[in-house]
């Protein structure tokens, strides 16, 4: 007896989501501006169970990333899969040391036009992700 | 005299967002859900100036969905360029004609293993891209 194959979803623990956040540089920061949400893509990099990237002092988004919380996902297909993992999490600027460098690593940032960047930080409250099988 | 060359970046005008809107079949929804951002991502299709998609009447997104402002993203890469589009709307539910189809063509859904499904239409308000040349 054969049955019709379904796509189906499967739910990915925290190592898995985590993995695939660490082999990644590109994602969408999402935020609540006047009461609206927005989308934009950011290089980002993971590191020591944060997320990483830059943005413009001057620019929109800095304005409300650090008034509450934040959205950040990833995805990609492979092959017959996709998958996408979120964080939901609170973003805090990071401060330049006493050396004028900053603390850890920072994400590539190959299309970001602007010299002078801020660095923020994405703490996690909750990551998850998912797996999808497409159907044949 | 040479200069080092710098990433750019350039705005997309209607036109070209809408094609690259057309040519793709995956991108992200941002909601507000207890005043916080979300994001899934979701196939869709691009028709008649507005952005369609299917999601399951009992999911937390379509609960949210209807109540406000969505945004909507895609993105890509090609080669030294990378690119995005955000489309700013409203959602609302497509309605079953009387004889129980829908209007219009519907995207397809290789990956959602639910079969029954809610159909979606973003009417947008605002339609942005940008296009980013990496830097060499």
């Amino acid at each position: 007896m054969t049955e019709t194959a379904m796509p189906t979803v499967e739910e990915l623990d925290a190592r898995e989501s985590w993995e695939l956040l660490e082999q990644q540089e590109y994602g969408r920061i999402a935020v609540v501006r006047h009461g609206q949400p927005e989308i934009y893509p950011v290089n980002y990099l993971a590191l020591q169970g944060r997320i990483r990237f830059h943005t413009a002092p001057g620019a929109k988004l800095f304005g409300v990333l650090l008034d509450g919380h934040v959205a950040f996902e990833i995805d990609g297909v492979d092959g017959g899969t996709a998958w996408s993992v979120l964080v939901k999490g609170t973003a805090e600027e990071v401060q330049l040391s006493p050396d004028r460098g900053y603390p850890g690593p920072l994400p590539d940032v190959p299309w970001m036009p602007e010299r002078r960047t801020a660095v923020v930080d994405i703490t996690p409250i909750e990551v998850t992700g998912r797996r999808f099988r497409r159907s044949v």
